[in-house]
């Protein structure tokens, strides 16, 4: 089932000579299966069909487009044992995980196959004509939402369907209107094949355009750079480092037409304890805690990478809780190799700083590809002094920082990077009395948390997934929900535009019958 | 009244050493007054009082935000006299260009109080807890959006009201909740430091934290840099051309935390005029836009500069009217000899390229500084392989291009760059059977008009102002219009946050008593 080419639109092609394997980490073992990385005539196939596909897939109603994205929810659920499988051999993650993933994914295509079937999604804003307006007419102006071209989404390594090739960005920018170009992950080709063939089956079953759906293999780079040079490509969606992120967005803002690149990268998601919760729940915290730095082998981008709280007897409890209780958790298989030789250059690279000392370090033999959990701390002082700390390491380990004070924990907190997450932990009534402490928390995060843990990224319409730079290049947008449908549009006006030539969103018997702004008001009517 | 000198935030501040004075180019002649250029320390000075400003002003409610822009609107009309020739003295405009444009300024700045007083911009979201959730209990999610921090606004030469100190972009940021550092235009830094005097006395009659605005000379483009490339400030605003703009995109765009730029720069408005409407009214059409060209010496970014027909007779005749009715209108005043310079600079290019006609071309005698305005043509293959013939003659210019067929003149459209609008000019049912055409120009622009000119942007809830690169740097948000605000703030999540702690607009008790998302439906509703 898994042919190891490319998708170039409908047709499977592998001109390329580049070929690859995946790995299946638990094994410690190269898959079988060899994918052809696609040539740069294969990708320049894929984005001028994409660009073909855009005039009509740009204009598809949203029923037709609803229609598509719940087929590609079904041929998803076809896919059935062959693509839990394939996810496990290729992630090292557990069944229950792959099928929870699948679940999200199927859930986010449903979801936004509801959001374009009911259609007010484009914000129809209508200003009727004022002929007789002194001392100038007014002119009829009408405002919608349109699709801003061919989208390229770059598989997640830790979300192989939620954030890969049928994940989060593509549902939303199909949704939009855009025809999708993936660059797969190379950890994950099969599975991404496997996902791509589901969407392929859905639009031909659905008569979308040729091309309105292309998924490219790379090994390395290569291809990615080369699609977002490409002048046929409008946007991009990436989720992954910091360092591959802004790469991407400084390529594509050096281009002679710059484009929006979403990309949602690194964040430590600081957590504040305050002390009377430190006090009372110092216990149940530390195992909350150690649930949440090794869920999923910390592979979050909402890991809570760094914790604090201001020192004394209560804070060192709490770390040395923190450390028992996540040597008591069994270590597990991290997504490949190389992501697992990254989080041991990186916690090795901080627990070598000065100051920084190792509360816990699993140390027992643990199998190959396995991570070894750790928990560090430092004064709070060594931590605003040293950049490296505030460094995020991708995997389950975290850092306590022991304050002076409140006032040291708030400077601190004005001094960390933009982040995905902050959490506060305190008792009733505690956390009024640090107005500073929360306001300088909420000027560095897109979502703040009261009492929980920032793992687990509701799909609601009212989550922001993404947050000041570098916890994602454009702190405008959520890359969860369905109001990251956003990213991929922008806005456009017809001025006294007949109305049979105007979009059935702005016509004034308003046929879809959604909720409209006409003249200020928000409503339903027709004109 | 007028000092010469900044504002750093209350403070009048001249600290710096180099000076320059605004021009008279009607009277060609320098106006009398010197003015200080900001220097680093005074631009330093003015950032980081925003950013202690927007400590406060970030949660200063709609109501009071309302009072200010109000009040900075009332203070711009008691500038009464003073105001209107001291725009005149640095513009050359006339002065009822002068009163338009207040009227235009002090309208927005009430269109944005009605919109923040009223308070439902913010868009709040509402996901309420399901405790009972299986597998999973859901949190309780809260989303609204929150002012980015301190902007930068840039003074643009040809609007001195309406797009500079207190003009769209600096009345939509203080909407919005961010402190505004204005770098104001040098060629009419008298007018921007009046307004800003304006904007002072508001913000401290209506109790805003100082720092909430500054107004900072400049002489050249060495204090919009250092602005641009500032940690402290968090988004730019530009309105100019298209070197200018990409400029300071490309600063944003290289700093460690990048940071978006509006730049709204240029535009040639394709208009095409399809051959009925051709047949039956070139005439009067030819008189439109020979009124439409010279509009305010050309100076608007909507200016017509490019005109698209099949070629025949009539497009001959067309081009002929045209230029028969643009010699009849008087020539008028540029804004600054170094606009009139570029203006000849760039026409004179233009001419001088193979196979272009110049078919009127104001000769007789004009007063310094006042444009002669000119009509050219060329046929469809040669403009479509010469790229200088796609740039912008900022000033009284217009190119008609005589196409082959509609094919060609598809091919034409879909080559341009992005672009501001697009102009259609067709007879009844006409319209329909050119839907390539219509796509083609609807995919390069912002706003496209119907048997109209592109002249006047009207400033109401569906206007785009904005388009594809290089129209703006940002085609995802307009720059005119209530709407604009979003450009300024970003969306921010709380989770299970307490209902005490939580901004007014999302408390259970609704409090501002606006509209919200509560639970997928829109509703004023408390919990």
């Amino acid at each position: 089932m898994i042919t190891g080419k490319n998708y170039i639109g409908n047709q499977l092609s592998a001109d390329g000579s580049v070929t690859f394997k995946t790995f299946n980490p638990l094994l410690n073992l190269e898959n079988d299966r060899i994918f052809n990385e696609a040539s740069t005539d294969e990708i320049n196939k894929a984005v001028a069909i994409a660009s073909e596909a855009y005039k009509e897939f740009s204009k598809t109603s949203g029923k037709k487009k609803a229609a598509f994205l719940n087929a590609i929810a079904d041929e998803i659920l076809a896919l059935d044992e062959v693509l839990i499988a394939t996810y496990c051999s290729e992630t090292g993650l557990p069944e229950g995980r792959a099928r929870g993933e699948r679940g999200r994914t199927v859930g986010q295509l449903r979801s936004f196959a509801e959001l374009v079937k009911e259609g007010a999604w484009v914000e129809a804003t209508i200003d009727t004509a004022q002929p007789d307006r002194q001392p100038m007419p007014k002119s009829d102006i009408r405002k919608m939402l349109v699709p801003l071209g061919p989208v390229v989404v770059f598989g997640a390594s830790n979300f192989p369907l939620a954030y890969s090739t049928a994940g989060g960005d593509t549902a939303a920018a199909l949704a939009a209107g855009c025809p999708v170009i993936v660059k797969s992950h190379p950890m994950h080709a099969g599975t991404g094949e496997l996902v791509a063939s589901a969407i392929i089956k859905a639009s031909i079953a659905t008569g979308m355009p040729k091309g309105v759906f292309s998924n490219l293999n790379s090994s390395g780079i290569g291809v990615g750079q080369i699609l977002v040079a490409h002048p046929g490509v409008k946007a991009v969606g990436f989720t992954g480092s910091i360092k591959g992120g802004r790469a991407l967005y400084d390529l594509a803002a050096k281009r002679e037409e710059p484009i929006p690149v979403f990309a949602e990268m690194g964040s430590v998601n600081p957590v504040v304890i305050l002390p009377k919760a430190l006090e009372n729940r110092g216990e149940s915290l530390a195992k909350t805690y150690a649930g949440s730095v090794t869920l999923g082998s910390g592979q979050f981008c909402t890991n809570p990478g760094l914790i604090l709280g201001v020192k004394g007897e209560e804070l060192t409890q709490f770390t040395s809780s923190l450390s028992e209780e996540i040597i008591k958790i069994e270590p597990s298989c991290m997504l490949h190799p190389t992501i697992l030789g990254a989080y041991e250059k990186n916690k090795e690279k901080a627990i070598s700083q000065e100051a920084l000392t190792v509360t816990a370090d699993y140390e027992t033999g643990v199998q190959s590809n396995f991570a070894r959990q750790a928990i560090t701390t430092v004064d709070g002082k060594s931590f605003l002094e040293n950049k490296t700390l505030h460094q995020e390491v991708f995997g389950p380990f975290s850092l306590v920082v022991q304050c002076e004070d409140a006032n040291e924990l708030t400077t601190i907190i004005s001094n960390l990077e933009g982040q995905l997450t902050g959490t506060l932990i305190a008792e009733d009534n505690e956390a009024r009395k640090y107005p500073a402490l929360i306001d300088a928390l909420q000027n560095r995060v897109g979502r703040i948390i009261y009492n929980g843990v920032p793992t687990g990224v509701e799909v609601c319409p009212a989550m922001v997934h993404g947050g000041p730079y570098p916890a994602s290049t454009d702190s405008r947008f959520t890359a969860v929900g369905i109001d990251s449908i956003k990213r991929w549009a922008r806005p456009f006006s017809y001025q006294d535009w007949p109305n049979e030539l105007l979009p059935s969103e702005l016509k004034d018997e308003n046929p879809l019958e959604i909720s409209r702004v006409l003249n200020n008001t928000q409503t339903t009517a027709k004109i």
